[in-house]
């Protein structure tokens, strides 16, 4: 067995990322200063860059290259950075630091962090479409599924189940549910429509969606087991959190250990789903085991 | 010389957009009750419907049918709805009434109201995309203008400058250009993407969108005329509004004579560009005219 070198991988294909997003902010550069400020300042914050990483590995595991799914991989992320300026706003989490820096609204007002979370969303599909000739079927496919993952009953629906469900005692099914519409959908569609962008089969694209299933469910499980085991220095911002916030956890409804296990349980069910992709999917899948181990 | 029964027509498509919207909202259906609620409330509060009106209008104008656009038609009726809800939040123009009714914040609460916009947003990409099968290239081009209409350099970043340009002095072509991309990107983007599904040429598509241009400043224009000279009765909301919020309006640098005549101009010019496409263009011809015509 090859050892795969993950960091090694994660950061190339992060610098490939952060390109990408530099270059379309460039493009964009007939925006308003404010507005090219606002959008540069939270896009560029750093993070994993896990959504994109993602749809960069599931082109390559059925064959496509990175470039492929370079347009939809930001794509994702323009998505997702719009939504975390939008959770942070007063009226919904309210919070004044993310990634050690002030949010954008405490940066920017609230008017222009509304406005750059609004652009973002627009800009996402945008560039998911502006290579499209010539795979214009792939494109079309794409944006339907990002604007559903992203909508009502993916992304936006599961941060209004997130804010009812605040204060009140939750079973699994609906904490899974949640978790699956608020963070699943958009990291399920960052593998399904970077796989679909390097040409895979349906065949190919309904193993990769039970993987992007259990990395979802298991990613949100250890979210949970950190905020509440690991201390400020490794996890970089506040654990026990959620709890303060009133929210129920995996650890409340399984316990430390249970939590660790059904994560490890769903993400091995996902990790199969993969066998028949051989060595192509050995980037999602230490991809996959790192979720399981990650420390922050 | 036929009259055109405007009336007649916009009621028609009207009812026609709102079934479609209606129908949108009900496959949504699966989205937690209160953000579905919150859509419901703001989509379907009445208005002109101008935007999809425009776009099966312009379908029709090159050959196509009404409902060769109606999925473009509800998608930019989306946009125009979910940057109305977020225009309304307090951070923004903090408005309590729209259409005679409480603004989504003050029925819903702020964070509903934040999520309600971007799930609109969402949504009208996944509505542009829904019926792709066998018109992937219409559907990834029109993507494209859309979300480049709605984002940085257009509708968002125009919100932005009007924003920044409020309590300043600003001449006619910063004023211009802060309504060309704050109302008019939308606007033209309506009349290209209707004219996009009905297979319009791109010869087709130029002239149209002359006439696009010229009716989203026109229709701007007029606004700021009916704003300064009508009464509460006529409009449905309180006029002298812009002038008590600080904007710059055509009519302070035109005067209302002046204004009024520039928008026939300008609105001339547009129609003149539509000559070639004859009768089946009688139906943008009289919405032209009507952008002069209209009391509110």
């Amino acid at each position: 067995m090859t050892t795969f070198d993950l960091n090694g991988y994660l950061t190339e294909r992060r610098t490939l990322v952060e390109r990408a997003l530099e270059d379309h902010l460039h493009r964009a550069g007939e925006a308003p200063k404010t507005l090219a400020e606002a959008m540069h300042y939270s896009l560029m914050a750093g993070g994993k860059r896990l959504r994109p990483i993602l749809a960069l590995a599931a082109s390559e595991a059925v064959g496509g290259t990175p470039n492929d799914a370079l347009d939809v991989a930001c794509a994702v992320e323009l998505i997702h950075t719009y939504s975390l300026i939008h959770d942070d706003l007063p009226a919904m989490d309210d919070d004044d630091f993310r990634r050690g820096r002030p949010t954008s609204h405490k940066k920017f007002g609230e008017a222009i962090a509304i406005l750059a979370g609004d652009a973002l969303c627009a800009e996402a599909f945008r560039v998911a479409a502006q290579n499209r000739k010539g795979r214009e079927v792939e494109v079309a496919e794409v944006v339907y599924e990002l604007g559903r993952a992203a909508g009502a009953i993916g992304m936006v629906g599961g941060q209004v189940i997130d804010i009812e469900a605040t204060g009140k005692k939750v079973d699994i099914a609906t904490l899974e549910q949640l978790h699956r519409a608020k963070t699943g959908e958009l990291l399920l569609v960052s593998i399904r429509a970077g796989a679909r962008m390097g040409k895979g089969s349906d065949e190919d694209l309904e193993k990769l969606s039970v993987y992007g299933r259990a990395l979802g469910l298991a990613f949100q499980i250890i979210d949970d087991v950190l905020d509440a085991t690991a201390d400020l220095a490794t996890l970089g911002k506040d654990p026990g959190s959620d709890k303060k916030a009133g929210k129920t956890t995996f650890i409340d409804l399984l316990g430390a250990d249970g939590a660790r296990k059904r994560a490890e349980h769903v993400m091995n069910e996902g990790l199969d789903a993969l066998e028949s992709l051989g060595a192509r999917a050995e980037a999602l899948r230490a991809l996959g085991r790192y979720t399981l181990e990650r420390k922050n």
